[in-house]
């Protein structure tokens, strides 16, 4: 079938790659005439405008988001400007679910159908195909069903088939309601805050687990270490994470990605360790204070990428004027 | 090669099972009459008492213990005592990594090798093969490398092969001297409570995405939920674990049972939720707390199994009684 | 001066008593005729109705309002609509700070101003007198600072004196424009709660500082405690809380009232351990998850009462599920 | 009485002028020939040995230590060589309480009773007077209580009256065998990280109360901060602190020293954000492991530490490493 793409970024791009692959008619737009250019290349049909982009598609139209979340419910309102009753806007980003919910409810009275689609898969997608989290009228969900079967992995030899509501085998699932889609991706992308940090912290205790073998200041600011003997152990950090990938039970596909990291830099040392956030783990922690769900590995592990970016730093000083001042302790 | 176990629970008699189909000799004893039986039927030689035992291996022997961590350094001692220089002990348990530390000391002058190997897959490992962190001094490795081959899960296309160094890929790793490989098990089952956790509570946030369609009280000791029109999803939690396992960045072998499970019964009703714990997590927590590492999302997922337990009734009672004794707010 | 008080639960009845005895006149409404009564016979001014009480007040009125936060913004609007350009509505209560952000700007147009006090300390504000966070306009500010330094402890010795913008150390600051009060009384209840769990955790070690002394299984769902040497303490906890109130750098007001509640009942036997949170908590992990700073603390204080509500319980089901899965392993 | 002690830093030197003013007398010895001199001057009698020390003593003699727990041991030890029968040696440090039990065994034989203190207050103490936690026999105990009573604050109005068990009014308590009094202190230090922590995090946040009037780049490297009128606030921190000193639940003596703190400079500017911890942290935490005692707060705030000190880094490495794997993400 035929869709139009607006965002044609690592993400976006892909996508769309992976449609045409598929057999579907992709009309594309990106602010950048070098980015809409390339996928033109590549049998995509391009626009210099959403206005022009719109103007291509055949009714019911289909229009695909594919934006950071700060900016997509503004496009998403220009390209409601030039649909008609009957036509789907998808919104595919990392937006909040909020949105999501609003904004259908903004374009019902215009009956143009709002569809939210968690995406999942990162630069791995283009091949792997994308998992995909639906929100949204399920008479939308069914008409696009085919673009989701392309971009979703697709068969994995349950005998699951697209068109039966079982597709979850396949790599999609419709979720729910508009707003379903993206509060589903919202707590993927949560738990994957989890995992990521319970990974690295991990490998952080095995690569302290030589602590025995320095020497520590005997001083009132220290803490001394009982038994140095039991810390005397040269662990390969990248061997160790390749091992795991073999039978274990913590055996993932991010650990497959961080062997092998570690197999190419042991030392990771072209990062500083300023680790970025992009609103799913806020909202996702938001959603279980709200509901009154206990998230303490989710927070811990987005408070922990806060504090990469020294948003602890006036915590602490707060912590070392204290300690001054009961105790008279300077930082060392 | 030939080689003896003890202890033919769970582990240990899978662990025989998959070394006879591999065409290695085990003679193995177990407290229990029975499991040794069983093994017999299946082709191991059985006995009915440590010394008969060890009595049936040609040195030098080989000696594997699969016992619960309480018991093992008991065992061993026990074992020891019928051993003779050049004899090798294993400790294929959960142990503490300082027991093994300790008693390859202790041995070391009788010069019976020990080797410790941290053991995971599960009842699994069966078939998949088990994930081996093995430590201890390397020509004691090196001897039983056709054992740790044959437990792993072997061949994974990357053309390693058994007797390299390079031996990650198959399943199996020397990680360094005794001690060093219960420390990467006990550091691998720390992560294991984390990654645990993270799926459980994202899921936990997923059931409540209706919390805005029930009533709630309106008075002080209720905290109200604004906007609960955000909170009107009826999400299938078991067909989400399932499409997040094609594709997505979250998807692992523990999401692989996690789906299944839900499949099986969505409300896992057959649980009470009381999560036990074998002690490999707070071991890991020690050895972060002891090297200065922080360990934010390792140390929630503990204390959530503790707290599962009931660790925190009498911290509660002292919370509840401060907010009776400042604001009279009596427990609802 | 002449105030009006809605609300006369234990917080708004105990102000009222304080008001009184200050000299101010106040004119009082319940949906409770008996709590107004109570208050008539101690010299209140009573109303059966929130138009008889606002016919009841001389022009610029006051209407203070210290009620669940659930409700507040709906009496709100009611009083507002009895009221006069010129006039004032306080809201004193435990309301979401973006209520009287919201409040403000909705009343402006119409002159009446919006105050949001955050109030603290409890049944014990009626001797002690209360804290108090406020927020609105300066010159609503400035007319209602008599009753503010009515409320407030005052006299510190410190020579700090009302309307000099000094006040902090009299009890009462004012902390900016409309919704600072409510925000700043936000974070001190968030701050509340992380001291309340501290104390609580610390206290339930001391408790279990005899856990050598039981016997625990030696079996693979129990971790085994080495050294239980270490642990044979028959603490006194209610002594030790009592002994750290002279002295020790964490005394505090809340450890006082805990050494009291323990001196009554050492096991706390009434309390059920079931505790309630009221919002502010949750609202002030929402300012730091969108603000970026991180509050792992804060947040596992929160989650505690979540999971001492059994909020957590799906999620342990979950982690019980996967422990099975992987290793047949049961519940104890 | 007469007491001799040893390490005369910050907490010694002041509680040999505590014991002083109290008319006890003190033979006191420190590595530093310049401390000694310091006491001697102020009446204190000096020694430049630790033999010369004890020489100067009558029996039965009582040395106290006050040094940090990396060396106690050792110094105890030196100093037992010089005691006899019916002595005794009291360690007031921040020792493991671990240590405290071992040493007592260690001296038992040799009739030399070991006396464990731990000590709260700080550079404060002196004028206020010290918290004590005391562990050990009940005849050392009894006979050095006049030390006790004048080392801790005294009369409270309560009437408790030294000698008669119920002493923790005055500040000081038996807690129980050798090891106890250790034990309460590690605990009580480890609530005091929680608090600390508690304060400084909710400082934290209204320090923040203003970031919705900074510009946030809108690209899918930064979250979004949604309704940025809610973050408007400039809170005068430190004012806030001072408030909450007069009539808030949350007043202590944490917060009074808080407050003066950031009256003399409210972005602490001289401090850095590296905090220190001395091992009662760490210890305090391993206690609740190994006793199943959930401590989640304050394990958070002793993990603060270490990652203010960037015991974080490689984790964050990690993450970032993975980020860049599964999505290109390059970190800002």
């Amino acid at each position: 079938m035929q869709i139009a793409m607006v965002g044609l970024g690592r993400m976006g791009a892909n996508m769309v790659r992976r449609l045409l692959k598929a057999g579907h008619e992709c009309v594309v737009y990106d602010l950048s005439p070098d980015n809409v250019a390339a996928l033109v290349q590549e049998g995509a049909i391009g626009a210099t405008s959403l206005a022009e982009m719109i103007g291509k598609l055949e009714t019911p139209r289909a229009v695909w988001l594919m934006l950071p979340a700060a900016i997509t419910t503004k496009i998403a309102r220009e390209v409601a400007e030039h649909l008609a009753p009957g036509d789907t806007i998808i919104d595919g980003g990392n937006s909040y679910y909020r949105d999501a919910v609003d904004l259908s409810r903004e374009f019902e009275p215009r009956q143009i159908g709002f569809v939210d689609v968690g995406t999942s898969g990162g630069v791995w997608g283009l091949d792997r195909g994308y998992c995909l989290m639906v929100g949204g009228p399920k008479d939308s969900y069914e008409r696009l069903e085919p673009v989701f079967a392309a971009l979703a992995p697709g068969k994995d030899g349950s005998g699951a088939k697209p068109g039966t509501g079982d597709t979850a085998p396949l790599g999609y699932l419709h979720c729910g309601a508009s707003g379903a889609g993206h509060f589903v991706k919202m707590v993927h992308n949560g738990i994957e805050y989890g995992l990521m940090a319970a990974y690295a912290e991990g490998l952080n205790i095995l690569r302290a687990a030589d602590a025995g073998s320095e020497a520590r200041a005997a001083d009132a600011e220290t803490a001394p270490l009982h038994d140095p003997q039991y810390y005397q152990f040269d662990i390969d950090v990248g061997g160790v994470a390749e091992v795991w990938r073999h039978g274990s039970v913590i055996s993932s596909w991010l650990l497959d990605l961080t062997a092998s990291a570690l197999k190419t830099d042991a030392d990771l040392s072209e990062f500083g360790g300023k680790v970025s956030d992009s609103g799913e783990g806020r909202w996702t922690l938001r959603a279980a204070v709200e509901t009154g769900v206990p998230a303490p590995v989710l927070s811990s592990a987005l408070f922990g990428r806060f504090a990469s970016r020294d948003g602890d730093e006036y915590a602490n000083k707060i912590i070392s004027a204290m300690r001054y001042a009961f105790g008279g302790h300077s930082e060392k």
